[in-house]
């Protein structure tokens, strides 16, 4: 494992799980939390597995492949639901889910 | 700080967190998610911050207690706002939200 | 997924991620940290692991279930490097681990 | 709170959290980890603290300024102590824990 590939993962996720929180803050104080539901559901699992991913990645844990491996999976069902929504906070999100869906896929391989 | 109140305010703590994980899904699965966002909110940090407390208190951290008292804080609101709605989620929740509050005073003073 | 098989999983993450707390804390504050370093290194894993299973569980996440893999892992490979210690905190640690790992294949299976 | 001191707050708390994981691993893993383990321990509580207040800003908490508070309390401290030892991880440990402190202290002020 490359040391610059790791950086950029553990990046990827801190971005994501960022816009994830952002994103879920946003549709929960906007008036039509019960229409992002699904969105805010996604956004708390991929928020957490963001950053359960960056923390086993930066203490070069042996399990870090693994969670980067479920990390992947939220985060493409993330950048799915969150692409459907035309709010600027969801677009970035669906943005940021991918970028971190392909860093973790690229960990987990 | 004596063995037993550490093992009982760990044991709220992680109770707590379950009651606030197990309320937001409920709030947010129930189709008027609008009407509960504030509950939501809270939920989720609700639920943090009694999982970062029991962590610290587990560990014997020398930051326990400072974090047992923004749980405090937070439990408090979580416990005002799910006391406010009928649902057996929010009810029970509130609940939990209490003791731990009163378990976390105890711990902070 | 029954209530009863769930809810015996989460307090059994909880128990394993207490244990696996104390021990590191242990192993690091009674002079041969040194020898113990494998042992630590497996705490903080398990530890994590344990808490992140259980969030995920107590809020009915789609992705429990593969956390919970994980999670069984890393409770076997810490049971086993704790079952080599004679002190009180290791043994205690490798009981509770085995205990999760049980739980979480179930969940997982 | 101006979004551009937040922002620069959260990405003080992810360096500083990446930092403290890696010296952490390091120090166990060198060998000497009996003579670490102060560091190794402030580590742990460090990253932890930082990884906790910048889901807290993510979000937009209202509980997110009594992380930082507690936060820049333990950067301190484990600035303090990284900065005794020659290793670059502890070095360049010592660093982000400064910056962070000083990120997290205009935060709660």
């Amino acid at each position: 494992m490359s040391h610059e590939r790791f950086d950029e993962c553990i990046q990827a996720c801190n971005d994501c799980a960022i816009a994830c929180e952002h994103c879920a803050s946003a549709c929960l104080g906007e008036g039509h939390a019960t229409a992002m539901a699904a969105c805010i559901r996604l956004d708390r699992d991929c928020a957490d597995l963001c950053r359960w991913a960056a923390t086993l990645m930066a203490r070069g844990s042996s399990y870090a492949t693994a969670l980067c491996a479920v990390c992947a999976e939220v985060c493409e069902a993330c950048a799915a639901e969150c692409a459907r929504h035309d709010a600027a906070h969801c677009q970035q999100c669906a943005v940021a889910c991918r970028q971190c869906a392909e860093a973790c896929r690229r960990m987990a391989a």
